[in-house]
């Protein structure tokens, strides 16, 4: 297995199909037990390092940690000694120093993961770099295609088609996905305002589309994005009506969907505009199995980057 | 046993005092051990999930959590996905799919506690909602109140004369305290300036003074509350040393109590506002003891709510 | 032993050298298990009192506490009670009545740690109080001089030539370094522009010389302070280039040391101001090895405060 998980482009279509798996045990190992928990990685420490807020992604690292026993610690680079002007090098060295097995980074500044790995001995785990990348994300999602999609143990997402719909240009989930579904055999279509299509995706292994409603038949996964207002300015597009009218998924559009399709979010949600209310709530999202499936494929990251056996 | 506790009410006398009953059952049994732990909630998890600071409710529930062999996950809304506008019902949705077995809510809005448990499987426990309730200080306190007054398990509070003084209008510790000492049968007198009680005390079970003089020689019990001026505006009343003057507790009113009665206050304190310092740390002051009484009867809550047989 | 830790002072000669013992054999026995934990405090509650950001010390001590087994709560001063006025009297009184077993406390009121300690019966651990003392960092100092100078358990620092730079005035870590040298034998030099050495430097048991290039042929360790520019005003030196010129450790004056001779710093380091980068990077450097051992020697005081029988 790897060392660390800094992109999704790290794991081979085995090593993918491998977390997967793996994730899957974990499921139905703490399934048949009274105490949810796995003794595998007692007297580990864990650091979760995060230079940005994600309550979200911070909470289900730290509930797989601590379901694999691991010790936890919880590091938010708000008032810490980074205030005091310490590098990340410095901080790296000290975690490592510590005794960290491994370290969760949240950071805004895309390519942070591989550098903290340069300097530590530990396993670093990617958890979102600025617009860049981030790989569990992606696990989690395709560990939910394969859920959904009628595929097991060992399968990967061969002719899966998947559309992936809405700001790919600030969205380290999608550049995460893109590599991963490609890895693991899926056809992808990208979605997008013109405007919210990063420069340079003519060389990625996807399809590119202005129009949803021609996409939506043929898709076997609809994946809709958060709009990130916090990263844009008003030149991105006129008005979020506007925005919803073209690009949102309402329970017309999931009309246009084959009678097997599923619809799926990131998280957090911006209800009402790049998906209804109705749409999130419905039997075909699977917006909160994702978070669920989250944990257990952290729990398999974890296990898997620390030196369990798969 | 319930499977949520929002509101003092949510308790029937028979238990009301099951709870009171596993909190000594608790306490009793880790005075025999040497290791101060009970393995009764491995595996489980529970979620502090706090809208608003309160670092003495959220360490007494994490403790409580820990004692209990429980991992505990710590929320604090500051700086969470809260601020990239998620809803409440989103927030629940996903601490559910994480595989939260409680949620512990502190929120400013009144019923955020109940609208939380609409949209979780686990138990949610209500660790104080704006100005409306706080069940689990009424549970202490009623604790308290059971143990210094020579009752023991079993018993109810019937027949007790309390005496709540001061801002009963912010006070989500008077509602709660009034709910479940009506439940328990004990006498409640409330003490307070006109303007600073709610509209509407008619209504409830308790008697309305405005003279502390008056009250005090009958009390068995006499709880000071909180003046919560940072809910203030100035028209509530005119200075400090008028109210203090009025509604303060010093050590010339406590001559005037029975010799058994005894002083509670839910703190933190305004040590010479509502309370004279000398008050707060004499033998009749059951302050700390409230502290202490916390962690048990929070015990006693996740144990029952989380499934334990008492 | 002792009670408390809230002075380098404190300790014994033999109190001090029983924690340098201790701290190595935990290491050893840590080195020899599988699983990095040790059961000793299992069951005893530590309490993280932190009034002043200071997340590598705050870690340190919540991995030391888990190490052994304890439980950790994480009290961060801001955004609490004291928001809403409470006294640390009350605070502590809190503590005490949650049944903290020790409580580690930083603070920016010098003497802090030791009001603490008149009021709860636990331990009390000073993790920093204003510019006065850190005697943990001490101690981890000490360890890393013992160990990297061919001493060993039972030894003390006798003979050692210390030589600590850079701004004394500010630093609690000279002061607690200062005092449990002298306790254990070192001979210590202090080289500090006349503007940052304290009033009163006559009486403690050093030589003060203002001649870096001097003192460095002598020095069997020199101690690097950080310059704490958060705490000046501009009239201490003129410039960071006159400061780095005079009292700077680059590799020339690192080649006026003797072959053996180690360079410490306590961290966060202000690379190219007290310390070159290359220089903290060197052979020499013990900078890593000074955290590493900062988690042994924590993990000492509290299993010795706590009961432990070493």
């Amino acid at each position: 297995m790897i060392t660390h998980l800094l992109s999704a482009a790290d794991l081979s279509p085995e090593q993918a199909v491998e977390v997967l798996d793996t994730a899957e045990q974990i499921e139905n190992s703490l399934a048949g037990r009274e105490i949810k928990k796995l003794p595998t990685l007692r007297g580990r420490t864990v650091v979760n390092l995060f230079y940005e807020d994600s309550t979200r992604t911070r909470i289900s690292f730290e509930l797989a940690a601590k379901r694999l026993s691991a010790d936890v610690i919880n590091f938010s680079a708000k008032g810490s000694s980074v205030t005091k002007g310490e590098s990340l090098k410095d901080t790296a060295l000290t975690l490592q120093a510590m005794g960290a097995d491994a370290v969760v980074i949240r950071h805004s500044a895309s390519g942070s993961p591989h550098r903290l790995a340069q300097w530590v001995e530990g396993s670093v785990v990617n958890a979102g770099d600025g617009t860049h990348e981030h790989p569990t994300q992606a696990l989690l999602d395709a560990f939910t295609m394969r859920k959904r999609t009628g595929r097991g143990p060992g399968d990967d997402l061969a002719g899966l088609n998947v559309t992936i719909v809405g700001d790919v240009l600030h969205s380290r989930v999608a550049r995460s996905n893109v590599l991963l579904l490609d890895t693991l055999g899926a056809n992808v279509t990208l979605v997008a305002p013109p405007t919210l299509l990063p420069v340079g995706t003519e060389s990625w292994p996807v399809k590119v589309s202005y129009d949803l409603d021609a996409a939506l038949p043929k898709s076997d996964v609809v994946m809709m994005l958060r709009v990130q207002r916090e990263r844009m300015n008003a030149s991105f597009f006129p008005t979020e009506r506007e925005y919803s009218r073209r690009y949102g998924l309402d329970m017309a559009r999931v009309g246009a969907l084959g009678p097997d399709a599923i619809v799926m979010h990131p998280g957090p949600m911006n209800r009402g505009m790049e998906i209804a209310s109705d749409v999130a709530d419905s039997a075909r999202s699977t917006i909160v199995e994702q978070v669920a499936n989250g944990v257990s494929v952290r729990m398999a990251v974890l296990y898997l980057l620390l030196g369990g056996k798969a």
